[in-house]
């Protein structure tokens, strides 16, 4: 089973914000995500600017599309994007659109998986061709006071894996979270504060990437 | 019942592609919509912008909040949005931080009608103090090919509206669509590439607030 990648979640009120922490961590990093509050703060141009100072990362615009599919990935994949996102609920079109729109430029899209996703959902589209999804813990789930990854979110990460997504896992994961995905198809951690509020970002971002080379030795 | 405003979204890759068209049509226009594309490309000074050129009038972010609210809504009322949208399925917590935010700013939070609604969620929302919801037709109906505002439309138009809420109608409306709202209590209509890109967007705007004079005497 493959290491997962290590994603850092940039989600700041500015841009200048998230560049001293970034500039830190990013030896550590596999995956920069460009926050939803990011894109709206600073727009397209803070795409570019990260992926001008990272040209070697991965670049994820968090741009969470639900409609107007085409016009925002171009607009995202122009500033530097390799990813965007797209929200389960989306319309049913604009997967494809963007999809297309993804594959033309050499990038990805990922699907994220909101509340009232369903398996049918799932099924067309790796029937489509989708590869990635971002699974979160249920806000219902939380709500209800279930704190840690459970036995269910294993399985239904273990089983988008199956239908054969790269599954994406976010939600408060903690480094102290890490070995209890153990044998779980993994394919990225996102961490946001946990990294970027650190007082020493790049050794948060170290000792992610070591916990997480342990757990899936 | 009360004349419909007029809203123009402006939805395009940059600030001074809206920028033209809007100096044009503004006189008659009463809300300015800074699509959610406008604050995906530019961010936040976009709103900035349009509010400090046009002060008098109502200007909406559509930043379609589903999590993070109290950022998000911070951050567009910073720059000067009198209202933020909402999307519908977004985290339930939300729609309470970020009308929370409204009311403390003397601004508004307008709801989404995605896919996914349904009354019970408009009888919470409407309980928790909520004043506006944006209607769109069902993407399933137009993917059917249901192209004209029908019966079932106005029915939950006048549904909304009963249980105290100001719905502003939205998802292709043309001009001669117009008509056939009449005795609807519709509080604002959108429109957008029928003003944006129309060859005089006066003439555009001019025509919209005289079929909306007529049809509401």
């Amino acid at each position: 089973m493959q290491k997962p990648k290590l994603q850092i979640a940039l989600d700041t009120y500015d841009l200048p914000a998230a560049l001293g922490p970034l500039q830190k961590a990013a030896a550590q990093i596999d995956v920069i995500e460009v926050g939803t509050i990011l894109c709206l703060s600073e727009g397209m141009p803070a795409v570019r600017a990260i992926k001008s100072l990272f040209p070697d990362k991965v670049v994820l615009a968090d741009v969470r599309i639900a409609e107007a599919g085409s016009i925002i990935s171009k607009m995202a994949f122009d500033a530097g994007a390799d990813w965007v996102s797209v929200v389960s609920g989306a319309a049913p079109s604009s997967f494809e659109v963007v999809l297309a729109e993804a594959q033309a430029r050499g990038g990805d899209m990922q699907i994220e998986l909101s509340d009232g996703w369903n398996w049918e959902m799932a099924q067309r589209w790796a029937d489509m061709g989708v590869r990635q999804v971002i699974f979160k813990r249920s806000r219902d789930l939380e709500a209800q006071g279930t704190l840690t990854w459970g036995e269910q979110d294993f399985e239904t990460i273990s089983r988008l894996d199956a239908m054969g997504f790269n599954v994406t896992v976010t939600g408060g994961v903690k480094i102290k979270d890490i070995p209890l995905f153990a044998g779980v198809p993994v394919y990225i951690f996102i961490a946001g504060r946990a990294i970027r509020a650190a007082a020493d970002p790049l050794a948060a971002a170290t000792e992610f990437q070591t916990v997480i080379a342990e757990t899936w030795v």
